[in-house]
């Protein structure tokens, strides 16, 4: 068993082509000490030499649970000197960072990104388990295609194409990674912290899915497939819209009567990509108020502080408040 | 409240061009007698005027719940008679027609469409609820995107075009039904097969569901939205295969090396639309094996009784076991 833990994370490697992104470089294995992050870091390890990459580990200690969260720092300090690899500790005050209308776990996870992206290739430990959690919490929050192909396998965190993540336990389940502990005798700590940040996702990793569980106890492998199945179309629809995106160049603003061609699916996709280009997150309230107002043909809108979308003259484009004034 | 529904109707007729799909033909109403049917078929014989339809109705008796089968189907009869509209009533023994492998409720769902393919026109009475236990269930037991697209507004259940159903209060709450009943003193049945024929459907609606509207009251309506967004992206593939398959013209099979240029999301709905070309209803174990098979570039496979799919001379084809009998 453990050895299929290895084997699907060189299958994951050689799947997404990970060896090329991360060009012969450190994996940074970002480590929390429970048993998902441990086993990542032990196979790794077993898999460094056969791939000709390096590995290290980064720790950070969130500081929302006291005495527990230094408990947790000093184990994994022990662990990654034990394994004989470096390891680098970001003591985060992740409640001084929260800003308003931001939950907890919100600010922890922008926390975590903000080392993530000075990082070569950072790698998480999300299983299985997580993808399921994330699909159904998308679904029941409300999503579009992409939010139901799941957690990525690999994606980057910096706008500049910096600070790559990869996940290679995501086509792990929760049995093979306790059976992977077992038989290497891999201690661990459980992370409380799992269980009381987010509220949705405790709810339903502990009431809903045990009760779907019971109409299919192979739901993580099945989620797992169809994500597999709508990512493919989702890349698919994603690469048409980089190519038009390619042709039009964002830089100049886009000509609205060259988008009234798009049918819907291509046109949200390139003002989200249009968005992103001029560094803006897009939501799905976002895209429609621009279709609002490619349709009309005219106007403004606020997308978020001193950042709004306009149409002038034909060309829909990207204005902060500041070039606004000026003008 | 009640007018919300009449509107919602008219609404959906027109968004999915219903009445150039309805031809000023009659539409018959699938009446059970349950508050959904009832609050159906008043709404159609309020808006029938405006539009130029006729409304009738038909009944169709399962005998699965002896005596309350037939109150049903006796309350059925009062309820047209009293609004003056023609009914039928289908008598069906679903347990003779129950097949090998076959859940009672596919048996009564395939009785049920053998109607309706009879029939221009047939409107049913799925909701915005029956529409979110069709997600969850797809997503349950394992699906792609258009499993996620949810129950479709329109749709044809004969291979040639034939039998349209539609279902005009897919965008109509539980509350909004209810409070139409009240408004215009409509009495109603509890169709108690509801509660009984689909054992995962009712696990569903019974324990599922309460616990997602805990932690979203608007699932139903999120759902939909979602279900919306993925329609859109689902027709735009799906439009893109068809005017591929109009250049191929399946009727000789398909060339393999006119294959081969589509990525994945192409291919397999070209496949799809090509086993129901030849009347084969598409599995996703058919469209795997067939893909092996076009990579292979040769061989052939059972998909279901008496029907092979085969490449031969770099020709894809479906054959009968009597057309292979002959060769």
């Amino acid at each position: 068993m453990s050895r299929l833990v290895c084997e699907k994370i060189k299958v994951e490697i050689m799947r997404y082509n990970l060896l090329k992104a991360i060009k012969m470089n450190t994996i940074t294995v970002a480590i929390s000490g429970g048993a998902d992050s441990v086993v990542l870091l032990h196979a790794l390890l077993q898999l460094r030499e056969e791939h000709g990459f390096g590995v290290d580990a980064c720790h950070i200690n969130h500081n929302l649970r006291g005495a527990e969260s230094d408990a947790d720092e000093a184990f994994v300090r022990d662990l990654c000197k034990q394994f004989g690899i470096k390891l680098t500790v970001h003591s985060i005050d992740v409640k001084a960072l929260q800003q308003k209308h931001q939950g907890i776990e919100e600010a922890a996870r922008n926390a975590r990104y903000s080392v993530f992206v000075k990082q070569a290739v950072t790698a998480t430990a999300h299983t299985m388990s997580d993808n399921t959690e994330t699909v159904l919490l998308n679904l029941i929050r409300g999503t579009g295609l992409k939010g139901l192909c799941g957690i990525p396998p690999v994606r980057t965190c910096g706008g500049d194409g910096n600070g790559i993540i990869i996940r290679p336990l995501l086509y792990c389940e929760r049995s093979e990674i306790e059976e992977y502990c077992y038989e290497h005798g891999l201690s661990f700590v459980t992370d409380s912290s799992n269980l009381s940040l987010d509220f949705t996702r405790n709810k339903i990793r502990r009431t809903l899915l045990p009760l779907i569980k019971e109409i299919n106890p192979s739901f993580d492998a099945t989620v797992t497939r169809t994500c597999e199945i709508l990512k493919e179309d989702s890349d698919f629809l994603e690469q048409s819209v980089t190519e038009i995106a390619r042709k039009c160049s964002f830089d100049n603003g886009i000509k609205v009567e060259s988008l009234i061609k798009y049918q819907k699916p291509l046109l949200t996709r390139i003002i989200m990509q249009f968005l992103s280009h001029n560094n803006i997150s897009p939501s799905n309230r976002m895209v429609s108020q621009i279709l609002e107002l490619i349709e009309i043909g005219k106007g403004k809108i606020n997308l978020q502080k001193h950042k709004f979308a306009l149409i002038d003259d034909g060309i829909l484009e990207i204005q902060t408040i500041f070039q606004n004034y000026r003008n």
